[in-house]
């Protein structure tokens, strides 16, 4: 990707996962709606190319889109618990108003920060917690109808669908990362489905500029690591952004115990 | 179904089909933005069981929802052409309203009328007119994920999702039910989407009587005609609702002459 990358969101935990790995590896520009400690900036990128603004606001927006090639779009609440009124607002209203921006700017890839909330419903009484465990044949692919465990992933399926259209309606190719549970250095202890969908921080990076990279058209994977436990395919993943991750919940242990035990 | 049914949108197109047929069959309280002319009241629904009221609401919605065994829920913004702004408040926050409302009142059954529109967009290019005439083998059948036509067809299929978070978190049945083209007396002539997807008055009126007396838990159904020239499976809308179609638009002629030559 030669033209800048606008990443929006930057200073939540995705946005700093992100730009931990591969923040000096494209010319970001870096959107958030509270201002970015220094810490939080990668030493490459300049403070004329970091925005303070809402997605919300059209103006703002625009000026921050101009002349991009690519947009990851994490911003908006990510609380699972969130209210209907904000995820209406930061989530669906929000992800419509930075795709019009983005169409009007030209933008050619367009990575969407989804969430496994999106599906969580999938996870009935009958299949937890067997579900999580190594072995256990359950997988969920992307091809299936959303499911949302809460408003929250609502608004997250909301998103997809949106991409959908921009990426049917307009020149713009559309990527729906359904992002797993995010967490450095280690993957969640005494909690088997964080196992199973854990996304380490290096594998989540690459797993971005896959989607920066990558040739695609519209596509909906799943950003997990490798993970023994997993019930979510990374097939897709694999073969069409070409995410080769590096991690794996199963390969952690806590004093010499598993992780569920640790 | 013993209780009252409510329907919104009364005043509307598809909320006077159903009127039409079955308006002496229920229980009804009927909900419209707009006042409704006498014309458009069944003889047998008296005045206080016509509700005034913006579905986006709250306190006027739970009023009128009180006590309600089933609602047919077609209130919104119906043009296809519908600014985000409108499809925003009217279908997708409206809706979500309709729902909340509906768990607090203890609603058994919550018919949704979703749109072709949330998958307009499989009709490409390349699969069209041809898909659209008898004999073609291309079908939708529910299972798909949407693909909307416009912003109005992304509202549509929000509600589609909404409904499948509130079943899948309280109790109550859903049913989304993707209605096509609904015209009076006859189907559209030369317009052979149109005709494809052509849904007659009686068909409408007797597939929402399903939707109050069938039972069901989670269902996506088309809601056409049994025409020739359809690519949207009834199938499920048969076996899961006991739907039996009378009309076909295939059996209409002008003077004599097919539809597409009338």
């Amino acid at each position: 990707m030669d033209k800048p990358v606008l990443l929006t969101g930057a200073g939540g935990r995705v946005g700093q996962a992100i730009l931990g790995h591969i923040g000096d590896a494209y010319d970001w520009r870096l959107l958030d709606r509270e201002p970015l400690s220094d810490e939080k900036i990668p030493e490459s990128v300049d403070q004329t190319n970091v925005y303070v603004a809402d997605i919300t606001d059209e103006t703002a927006i625009r000026n921050a889109i101009e002349g991009v090639g690519a947009v990851i779009h994490l911003a908006g609440d990510p609380r699972p618990e969130a209210p209907w009124d904000s995820v209406l607002r930061n989530n669906i209203d929000g992800t419509q108003n930075m795709f019009e921006a983005a169409i009007d700017a030209g933008v050619e890839k367009f990575a969407f920060a989804s969430s496994n909330h999106a599906v969580g419903a999938y996870e009935t009484d009958e299949r937890t917690p067997e579900m999580y465990r190594p072995h256990h044949e359950f997988r969920l692919d992307g091809t299936e109808l959303a499911r949302p465990s809460n408003l929250y992933g609502v608004s997250k399926a909301t998103g997809e669908t949106l991409g959908r259209y921009y990426h049917d309606h307009h020149d713009i190719s559309v990527v729906n990362v359904r992002i797993g549970n995010l967490t450095q250095h280690h993957p969640p202890k005494e909690y088997e489905r964080g196992q199973a969908m854990w996304l380490s921080y290096r594998d989540c990076a690459h797993l971005f500029a896959c989607c920066i990279d990558a040739d695609y058209d519209f596509e909906i994977v799943y950003g997990i690591s490798d993970n023994d436990r997993k019930y979510y395919s990374i097939d897709r993943a694999r073969e069409v952004l070409g995410y080769d991750p590096q991690d794996n919940s199963a390969e952690f242990t806590f004093e010499g115990e598993p992780l569920d035990e640790a």
